[in-house]
């Protein structure tokens, strides 16, 4: 391939990858993926998987188009599914009916149903297929749903609040406000980008966090308020009302139809949840400030030694907020 | 000025500060300075404050120099003497002796003896005097020297190799290590380019540090071994050997005919010095590892609020170092 053409390759799959954005948190334990049908340089068409998971980004796209497809190249982030179900026909199947020249794809399926069977069936049929065009970024964007493939659960993503010496309060209990006002910002900027919000019986009843996203314009992406808690038997009122479930158990998380979940409470559910290696990514919003040592961290955490703590957290990202920094570490395994 | 003028003043003063450099940690209280002597575009001379803190940078670089200075311009990276000593005349006075076209200056000397003064006789004399080039990062060379002046005592710089949740060892003490070969080598660095190194008992006794620098050619370059404690009578033998010092008391630090400390203990170091706020940067090497809440951290800290911790410190650097990050914060004052 032409270092032009990657580099056109690129540009729409980046198309198709931030269309594909505007169904994240929507489409329950679905990935959302997008789709951009291309000829010439123009689009005729793009999709994205709809809410509640259907159409699909392919079926999307194609469904309203009455073009011959022959000399386009349809662009999508996720290899077209390969298996049939009783909601609506394999996009691989319609893809091999529209019968296009070229089909580009970011990242294979993990699901086992298609697993490179789309990809092959395509190839098969005489379609030029090329896989892994912006594959890093696809497969970021699709890590909630590939962390519900490879271990039956949403992903779960632990933010802390933090200082240089890592404490999320004062020994006090006061912890309003260790960040600034962009970290915080950014902060619920996650928030909207996900399906749950899990905080623990001790922050609900300290602080009554609302949970929801106060950004302008995304107050309607909150995710479902989620609760912890081995004691308490009903889930409180305002969290009723806005459609929130009790969890007497981590283990109850894998039934929850649901990608993406954000773990915002204090030391004691941070240390349960990274006890039991739940965690799948760290947010550390680090303040420039000093607390000390009888203040509160990252909970307990159940160590023989120092070689059993290394070889587990991959720093990934830095970048500043404001005074403050934001560094993501994802668990390595 | 044009911009190539002050290019080419960038250029010169670079050199200067380079040359400087050499002298980090052999000068006492001194501050260490560099100093090139520039015509058309070649070096005649260069020199810079020698061991014990004279000759000073100016009469080191002209001593040897038997020229007609008329046409040359003197680079030079802090403000020249305006007062006279015992130890030989102000460099003020050899410069209006020598009488070159130009001086440039990157920063005013806070000595209270010259402060402007140095500048202002030169340009009574007729010398084109330009101050400011490479400002910054001539004051930052200058940190240690600028502290005694500023507060009448050396720069306390706090070394922390910690986790992602601040914890400097397991609760069982084990330290060794937290961050990895390139962080540790980072930390020898820091060592070399620092006059005294201050342990606390508790680490002296249960880690018997070598508190030497071990980077390849560096080996001579190792800080004087200061040890803190209010118990002990006697300095160890190790540490006798190499001309350590035994400090009863914080307030001994001032005594020192140093510039720049290297503060590496455990947390109860750590938060002696903290609480007395006589840490002017921190620097924290920090691993992509989670310890959790029964491990010490930076120390005890009295904080009555969380208002009370912020302002204190500013972020100046972030840079990884293998799979570790060095943040650098320097107290706002």
């Amino acid at each position: 391939m032409s270092q032009a053409q990657a580099r056109a390759d690129r540009r729409w799959m980046g198309a198709a990858l931030a269309f594909a954005e505007h169904s994240r948190g929507l489409v329950g334990t679905n990935p959302f993926v997008g789709c951009v049908v291309e000829r010439e340089g123009r689009v005729l068409a793009r999709g994205r998987t709809r809410e509640t998971g259907r159409p699909h980004a392919e079926a999307d796209a194609l469904g309203s188009l009455d073009e011959d497809l022959t000399a386009a190249t349809i662009y999508v982030t996720l290899e077209p599914c390969a298996h049939n179900s009783q909601r609506g026909p394999a996009c691989t199947d319609i893809l091999l009916t529209a019968k296009p020249a070229r089909i580009v794809v970011a990242a294979l399926d993990p699901d086992p149903r298609t697993a490179g069977q789309g990809a092959k069936r395509l190839r098969a049929a005489g379609i030029d297929v090329t896989v892994g065009t912006c594959e890093a970024e696809a497969r970021a964007q699709q890590a909630g749903f590939r962390t519900r493939i490879a271990l039956g659960r949403p992903r779960l993503t632990l933010k802390l609040a933090t200082s240089i010496d890592g404490r999320v309060a004062l020994a006090s209990g006061e912890s309003q406000w260790i960040t600034g006002e962009a970290a915080r910002a950014h902060g619920h900027l996650i928030r909207a980008q996900s399906d749950g919000i899990l905080t623990g019986r001790g922050t609900w009843e300290a602080d009554s966090p609302s949970l929801t996203c106060r950004l302008q314009g995304l107050e309607d992406r909150s995710p479902v308020p989620l609760l912890l808690s081995a004691t308490l038997t009903e889930l409180p009122a305002p969290l009723i009302s806005r459609g929130g479930r009790l969890l007497h158990h981590t283990d109850q998380l894998a039934d929850l139809a649901v990608n993406d979940i954000l773990v915002e409470g204090g030391a004691g559910l941070a240390g349960t949840m990274l006890n039991a290696d739940l965690i799948d990514r760290l947010l550390v919003y680090r303040a420039p400030v000093l607390i000390g040592d009888t203040a509160p961290g990252a909970g307990r955490i159940d160590l023989p030694n120092l070689a059993a703590a290394h070889g587990r957290w991959r720093r990934t990202q830095t970048r500043a907020l404001g005074e403050d920094y934001l560094e993501i570490y994802e668990r390595t395994r």
